[in-house]
């Protein structure tokens, strides 16, 4: 399971202070946090807070400092995007995101081949959100052919289908877990399969409940990565037991502690 | 989902005791307990406290003059399960079980029809436990086949690929898995799926957190069913919360509360 911190996100207040003041611990402190609890990716994005390519960065070098992890680049904006992946020191990244837009989709494909980076997309298109299934296999399959041909392999193509709120778009959560079914035949292997997993839960009582069972589904159907808060230590646990029950780790009476402690920086 | 409750059977203590002892309350107890979590059958075993058909007899009229839940007849012994089945007041109930043994097909499945009751078949043959999803799958075919064949329709025939313990037979987890994606094409509706739920946290430390965590992953791929601890309040709304993200339930904000109360005697 790739799980890609969320939290050094200028949509949380600290982070945007900590970005406007140039507070450096704030940002290592969650970084270091992040990264013990098991993070494969700490994302970093700077948001509404600034639209200063030098502060995406910034904070991306903040990050490398404090810890080896790698860094999801986290952007709407190509300019942006640049600046972040022009500061990574070598480690492993990931581009987050482009949409099934022919002109980002040129754009960002040739600079994650530069930077050797993987790339995130989501199944959104220029109609917006996919209203069904559908939609999404089409949008992940417009993706995945394009970032083929433009040279990246399966293993660093990361496909999103949209995740939306439980509470308001009922429906939509099972069209993804069908979504997910339908990108793992895409390729052998398959690439992998993300959601930004804090979205089903906008609103709800049940936040975490509903966040961990949502994810341990998801994972049986073939999600393998998910963008989502890591310091949710029950989230965390129930990852570590569905790998056990996909078979993808072996079991020990510690496999939770073992889960953290084997992937921790 | 069909919640099936594991709790009156010999196998437990006090159980065999009340059984031996004639004890009525005791057994009246556990039956409104489990009803009261929103157990949808109880299952009704004599185990190895009694080999008399009379003692099956007398344990479901003491269960059915506690509460209206159905009954799962749970016997090896076709004498005993008849006794069970000739105990009943009209109400719903399941035969539990038969194995994919054509001489035991033949004498419960006409059962099933003369009672009215669901027939649940257990993957297994007179090679023991399959080994592989491919097993399961032939055993349940032909289960499924001759109940058809016997009258039954498949939402009367229930089918146990048979869970294996996580600790010592980790592989075959998947393999159930596998199996329960294969069951749910065998016809338009399905037949129910179940599974024995306790028996994967045999001997592990996190007994509780594996099997909820298996439960969902499983509902994932299409069980609809578990003979299972429905005392177990964290098991009862992770399925509550499986129930929504399949878009089987519609979402309130009690919804884990309304769980339960809509299922309750």
């Amino acid at each position: 399971m790739i799980l890609i911190g969320e939290r050094i996100n200028a949509g949380f207040k600290d982070i945007a202070r900590a970005i406007q003041e140039k507070d450096p611990e704030l940002v290592k402190n969650w970084a270091v946090k992040q990264a013990e609890q098991g993070a494969d990716y700490l994302d970093v994005n700077i948001g509404a807070a600034s639209k200063k390519p030098e502060d995406m960065a910034w904070l991306v070098q903040t990050v490398q400092e404090a810890v080896p992890t790698k860094i999801s680049v986290d952007s709407t904006n190509v300019e942006i995007m640049e600046a972040g992946l022009e500061a990574l020191d070598g480690r492993g990244a990931l581009i987050n995101s482009t949409t099934a837009d022919p002109g980002k989709l040129e754009r960002l494909i040739p600079l994650a081949a530069k930077y050797n980076t993987s790339l995130l997309g989501v199944a959104m298109d220029e109609r917006g959100s996919p209203p069904d299934a559908d939609r999404r296999v089409e949008n992940g399959a417009m993706i995945f052919a394009m970032a083929t041909d433009g040279g990246l392999e399966p293993e660093r193509i990361i496909l999103d289908p949209i995740l939306m709120p439980l509470k308001f778009m009922q429906e939509q959560v099972s069209h993804v877990l069908e979504a997910i079914s339908q990108y793992i035949l895409l390729s052998d292997p398959p690439p992998h399969i993300s959601v930004g997993l804090s979205n089903i839960a906008s609103k709800v009582t049940e936040r975490r409940l509903i966040v961990r069972t949502f994810l341990v589904m998801a994972m049986g159907r073939g999600l393998d990565a998910a963008i989502c808060n890591v310091m949710d230590n029950e989230m965390i646990a129930a990852v570590a037991t569905a790998e056990l029950i996909l078979n993808k780790e072996i079991y020990s009476d510690s496999y939770v502690r073992a889960f953290t402690a084997r992937r921790g920086p």
